[in-house]
């Protein structure tokens, strides 16, 4: 699709490409932008109806987002800002730079300007920061008659208009009522008598996961959004919400891989940027990775006498990171997912020590076949191999599982306790096992 | 909650505890029943209005769900599958024994066994098993008022109202119109001119993953689902939708971290399911590493004339294994999103080349300074350490992240590409490179 639209704006055969482009999704038409090279973009932007270009502006990335503000003449910025939903010109001004955004708010209205300042001042990554402004508000004393009305009337610039909020005269929420209950309503019913008044709300302050989460839960198309007094002041709506789930759930994975969270999708990140966001990690690994080290040189003369252990090190190691590993990301997502709280602890340890003797059991009776048939060694030394391997995933099970949990109860990210970090302390912890053990039953 | 419910039902105070599940939502009674011990969950759910146990029924885990089957007469049954919309109704099903499904079908009318029976046919993980057949369907040829008229009449059993479809007589989707372009249309519209023709839409097998995120992508409530005929059959909804997404991010941490993906949440899942689950990967892995261990043994010569460079084996496993998973994981996130392609195999080479060399470099120096100031080896030992780190580095971001794009390029899953699979290759390699290395600069 883009190589095609492209060949019709270098062969300058604008009425065609703006016929193609006319008949596509926002979506796509965002998508295809974004790939064009150059000064094709803008091109293509301008040969697109209005409104269809508006509508692809909010699909944008920031950066495509920021080219094409650059330039806009002021009349196509007043236009296009015009056309967007609060929360879309939001998420775009939070990623431009200052200049860019002074330009842009001297050209909207004043009630846009003060909803952009209100909406930029929550914290990131809070439900205000999230939360549209638009949406269809009324009152308690309408009949369903006069709320179509005013959903009429109202309705084209809101983002939703299916759910709707019952304010009263100092904007406190009341009820809501959801255009599926107008519809089945008699007209001349009265919103008091037909509007849900148990309503499910989040502050300004709530973390976007949570609020995303509990949409999720109650299955809403829109969650309201109250201010410290109670004051209906925005609404989540679900596209938002599953968003943020998507970008939690790449988060965790990053963290998970000990990299520090990025904002922008893979391909659109620099290599300095790739590079600062693993390598503070990378190098706190490795200076706890030098413990182990310390552990093997005290060891050293143990080593030195029976060469043969050397060999099965790298072995119990990956076993012992690969169990923890397992045991820590159930847990980080079950915490995550709210199924998992800290009441829970004793059950999970109880579990994770079964799982852990059941599969350090089979690992090590697998791995005693094959030290007497394909190593052929002592079978003390195939004793001690097997010994530690069940103690080790015993250990890596119980750190993997308990650390995480820890983490939550002291207010930290359970998910930095995932795998590399647990790999690390299990290595230490697998390489005193195996040496003692070796030393007990061997006698060196 | 749940004590202070549990607390009314064993003081038999029904009246109180009704009162109180009265005013809940169903979602959160589903969470409080679910926590009830033995009979009391029975009790609860015979305590709430007919209209809210049916929809809490709906939010419950599939265990819960068959404990309150089995328990159910005839008649109560009959009333809560009546409530139950269709792809609840099916993913319950789903879960259960053949007993009582059969039991379940004897008591549902018969359209909803067909559509029951319909639905359970699509393949597991498929858009046809995701979907719902309750959806509002219209004619080209009616006005907005006749459409109003059609959706009071019929939309109290459908799951969503705020999407209608426009089929022919055949069946065959011709458009699509939403209740927002209803309303804001004069009533004597016809909505051969204002539905939306330019249709996106799945098939019933397509992958359930890709239905959602094309919901996502297009922020729709709902997406049609047709047949290979082109014919309506059903509609996935925004709700599911984000239930997948977030299910497939659960899926894929867990196989990230080695583990079969589990249907259940963790507390939920026994002993020796979760052992089933974890250990063949474990096994799989441990045999892996005997290749570590034969490297080992091959260069057992060289560890004894240098017994120092036993000691940093496991910083240099670890830290290639540590740099493998932040690009696999990188990658394998990316290509689900859908922002990889394989055509940026050259720039994704390029950048974690880039990175690696960076990245190694850092770590070379830190540890350069620590092996000369702490650990006073020799020059040609720390020369020896440090360049293998920067190779190590090198490549681990090589393999880890061709390799997910090379599992998808084969129609293979690459999650499974990720740590652990990807250290165990890393660990090879990083020991050959550092007793080549080592054989090489130290003479030995």
């Amino acid at each position: 699709m883009e190589e095609k639209i492209l060949g019709l704006l270098e062969g300058r055969e604008f009425p065609k490409a703006a016929q193609m482009l006319k008949d596509m999704n926002p979506a796509d038409v965002a998508q295809v932008l974004e790939g064009l090279p150059g000064q094709n973009m803008p091109l293509a932007f301008r040969l697109c109806p209005k409104e269809l270009a508006a509508e692809a502006f909010a699909y944008m990335p920031p950066e495509a987002q920021e080219v094409l503000v650059r330039g806009f003449s002021d009349k196509e910025l007043e236009e296009v800002m015009g056309q967007l939903f609060l929360d879309d010109a939001v998420d775009m001004l939070e990623e431009m730079p200052a200049n860019v955004v002074k330009r842009v708010l001297r050209h909207v209205d004043a009630e846009t300007r003060k909803g952009i300042n209100q909406v930029l001042n929550y914290p990131k990554d809070s439900a205000g920061s999230l939360m549209t402004m638009e949406y269809v508000d009324l009152k308690r004393s309408m009949t369903v008659a006069q709320a179509f009305d005013r959903i009429r009337r109202t309705g084209v610039e809101k983002e939703t208009v299916y759910t709707c909020y019952v304010t009263d005269s100092r904007r406190k929420l009341e009820g809501i009522v959801t255009v599926k209950d107008l519809l089945l309503a008699p007209m001349d019913a009265v919103l008091r008598e037909i509007m849900e008044t148990n309503i499910k709300y989040v502050t300004t302050h709530t973390d976007q996961e949570e609020a995303a989460r509990a949409l999720g839960k109650y299955d809403f198309l829109a969650l309201p959004v109250v201010d410290f007094e109670g004051r209906l002041v925005g609404i989540v709506t679900v596209d938002d919400a599953m968003d943020v789930i998507e970008e939690e759930a790449t988060e965790d994975m990053e963290k998970m891989a000990a990299m520090a969270p990025s904002d922008k999708p893979y391909m659109k990140t620099g290599v300095v940027d790739t590079w600062k966001k693993r390598v503070p990690w990378l190098l706190f690994l490795m200076v706890s990775a030098t413990f182990t080290s310390l552990i093997i040189h005290s060891f050293e003369d143990a080593l030195a006498a029976s060469v043969v252990l050397t060999g099965f090190i790298p072995m119990l190691m990956d076993t012992g990171g690969n169990s923890g590993s397992q045991s820590s990301i159930t847990i980080i997502r079950g915490l995550s997912l709210g199924e998992i709280r800290y009441a829970d602890v004793p059950k999970i340890l109880w579990k994770e020590s079964s799982v852990a003797l059941l599969c350090g059991c089979t690992l090590a009776a697998a791995n005693f076949v094959k030290l007497m048939v394909v190593d052929q060694v002592s079978l003390l030394v195939a004793g001690v191999v097997c010994l530690t391997l069940v103690l080790v995933v015993l250990v890596a099970n119980i750190v993997g599982s308990t650390l995480p949990i820890l983490a939550d109860r002291l207010g930290l990210d359970p998910t930095v306790m995932a795998s590399p970090f647990i790999t690390t302390i299990v290595d230490a912890v697998s390489l005193v096992i195996y040496f003692n053990i070796a030393k007990a039953l061997l006698g060196i």
